[in-house]
C-alpha cells in the first residue's frame, strides 16, 4: 500500500506550483499528476461543471490506485471537497485549509484578502472556513478570472506589462481595505506572483498555499502509516554483494519514486510548461489522458 | 426535410455573433445552437483536442436531425472542416472561406491582416485560403489569445480599459505592416469591435464574417432546395376559419421557426449572456446538453 503513488490534479498547470512543494518535501513519494488542460479553465464554469470534472478526474485516480488525493485545485476544492473526500477510502487534502490556517497565523491586523477565480470567490468558501478558525478575522475577497488564463499563457505572460495592468485593477478595492495579506487563492497564482505582489502593495504578506498543501500531504500520511521508503531508492549501478540480500520489508524493494504527467490535452505544449514550472522534467513520462471516458458520478 | 433545423455551433457565445445575422436574414428558419462554454476556449488547445470536440458536436447536430450544419468557430473550422464536410450528407457551412472572401473583396492595397486564436493563426488556414483566392495578396497574421477569455467574461469587459491596452499590445506589429483591412479571424472577436478598432487605428476596415457566412447559409439552403417557409408561421392567436384548410405541402403546416440554445455548462449564465448578444432571448429555450456522451469519431 505505501509505495502506492500520491494522486494529484488541477483544471491545469496550476497544480503543478503544488506538485513540486510535494516532490521536494517528500522525494520518496511517488506521484501521479492529472492537469484538464482539454477543458481548462474550471473557474468560468458552473458548480455543476465543476463537480462533474471533479468527479470524472477522482474517478481516474481511484483506477490508478492511489494512497492519497490532492485536489490541487480552489475551484474544485471550493464545490467538490465535501462529496469526494466522503465517497473515498483514502485520504483528501484539498487546499483551502492549509492557505486559510496560513493566513490566520499570518495576520496581524485580522484583515485577510483573498483572491480567486470567480468559481470560488462566489461559493464564499474561505469566508466560511476563515470564520470557523477566527470569527473575528474580516476576509475581503475578488475574483479575479483574467489571471488563470494569463497563467496559461505560459511564462512570456506571467510577468507581462498587460498581467500587471489586470492585477492593478483587480486588486485596486482591496489596496483600501487595510488587509496585511492576500491569500492566493488559486494554484495558478503563484505563477503571477511578481505582478500580483507588485499590485497588492507594500507591506502586505502573499499566501500560497502550496507548501501548506505538502505538509498536510505528509501529516496525512504519517498518521496513517502511508509513507513509502523514508529515502528514495537511488540506482547507482549495479550494488556490490556483501553477503545475502535480507528482505526487510517492502521499502527496501520498492521501485524508485516516480512522477507520471497526465493531460488531457496534447503532451507536447504540456512538457514545455511543466518544464517551466517544475524545473527538469527529463524523469517524468507524460501522458495524454482520455478523461471524459471516466463516469462522472462518484462511486 | 426542408423544416428541419439549422445547426449552429461554436466553443461558447462567439457563434451567437454569426447566429443573429441568420436569424436576421433567415427568419423563416429553426435554429439549433450549441455553445460548448462547459469546454471553453477552444483556442488554446491542441489540434487533436480540437478535432475530437468539434467531431462530438457534429455527432450532436447528426442525432438532432439537422438540414445544414455551420462550425461558427474559426478554431474548429481551420482544424476539422474537412473531415466534419466530408463525413456528413448535408451541407456544412464554415466561417473561414466567407470571412477571408470579404477581406479580398475589401482590401485596396492587397495588405490584409487577420487576428485569432493561437489554434487558428497556428493553423495558417487564412493565409492559405487567401492565397488560393489571389496570390498577390500579403497576410500578416496574429494570434490574440486573452480576447476570448476577455469576451466570455461578459459585456462589462468587452470596452475595458484592460481590453485596449491588451488589444494595443495585439495589435503594434500589424498596425506596421500598412494592411488596409483586417479580419476578426474568431466568432467572438465582434463583441471587442470597439477596442479592436481603436487598437487597429484609422482607415482600417474590420472585417467580420457572421455576415458573409449567413449569406453562405442562405445561398447553400437555395442552391439545394432546402429552404423552409419564406415567411415565419405568426402565432397572433387563433385563426378565424374562413373554409376548408387546403394543405398545400409541409411548408404551411410547419411549426414555426424557433430557435433553440444548447449548452454544455449551465444554462443560466448562458441565458444571460445570450440575451446580452442576441437582444430578447424570450422566444428561446435554453438546455443544458451533455456532450461528452457523444462519440468523438465521425460516423
Amino acid at each position: 500500500m505505501n509505495d502506492r503513488p500520491i494522486g494529484v490534479f488541477d483544471s491545469g498547470l496550476g497544480g503543478l506550483t503544488v506538485l513540486k512543494e510535494i516532490i521536494g518535501l517528500l522525494p520518496g513519494e511517488s506521484v501521479v499528476y492529472f492537469g484538464d488542460c482539454g477543458r481548462a479553465p474550471y473557474g468560468i464554469k458552473s458548480p455543476e461543471t465543476i463537480r462533474r470534472y471533479t468527479f470524472q478526474n477522482t474517478r481516474f485516480f481511484i483506477e490508478t490506485g492511489v494512497k492519497l488525493l490532492v485536489i490541487a485545485c480552489n475551484t474544485s476544492s471550493a464545490h467538490a471537497y465535501g462529496p469526494v473526500s466522503a465517497a473515498l477510502d483514502f485520504p483528501v487534502v484539498e487546499v483551502i485549509r492549509p492557505g486559510s490556517a496560513a493566513a490566520v497565523r499570518a495576520t496581524k491586523n485580522k484583515k485577510i484578502g483573498v483572491i480567486g477565480t470567480a468559481a470560488t470567490i462566489t461559493s464564499r468558501v474561505y469566508e466560511r472556513v476563515i470564520a470557523e478558525m477566527d470569527p473575528s478575522i474580516e476576509v475581503y475577497s475578488k475574483a479575479c478570472p483574467l489571471f488563470v488564463p494569463i497563467a496559461e499563457e505560459g511564462p512570456d505572460w506571467w510577468a507581462h506589462e498587460a498581467a500587471r495592468i489586470i492585477a492593478g485593477e483587480y486588486l485596486a478595492d482591496l489596496r483600501e481595505t487595510g488587509i496585511d495579506c492576500l491569500v492566493l487563492g488559486c494554484t495558478h497564482y503563484p505563477l503571477l506572483e511578481e505582478v500580483i505582489r507588485g499590485a497588492a502593495g507594500g507591506g502586505i504578506t502573499l499566501i500560497s498555499s502550496a507548501r501548506a498543501v505538502a505538509a498536510e500531504v505528509r501529516c496525512a500520511l504519517d498518521s496513517r502509516g502511508l509513507r513509502a521508503a523514508a529515502e528514495p531508492v537511488k540506482n547507482t549501478g549495479p550494488v556490490e554483494s556483501t553477503g545475502p540480500v535480507k528482505n526487510t520489508g517492502p521499502a527496501d524493494n520498492a521501485a524508485p519514486p516516480k512522477v507520471s504527467l497526465y493531460t488531457s490535452d496534447s503532451p507536447e505544449r504540456f512538457r514545455t510548461l511543466c518544464g517551466s514550472i517544475l524545473g527538469a522534467t527529463d524523469g517524468a513520462d507524460v501522458y495524454t489522458l482520455d478523461i471524459e471516458k471516466y463516469e462522472s458520478r462518484l462511486p
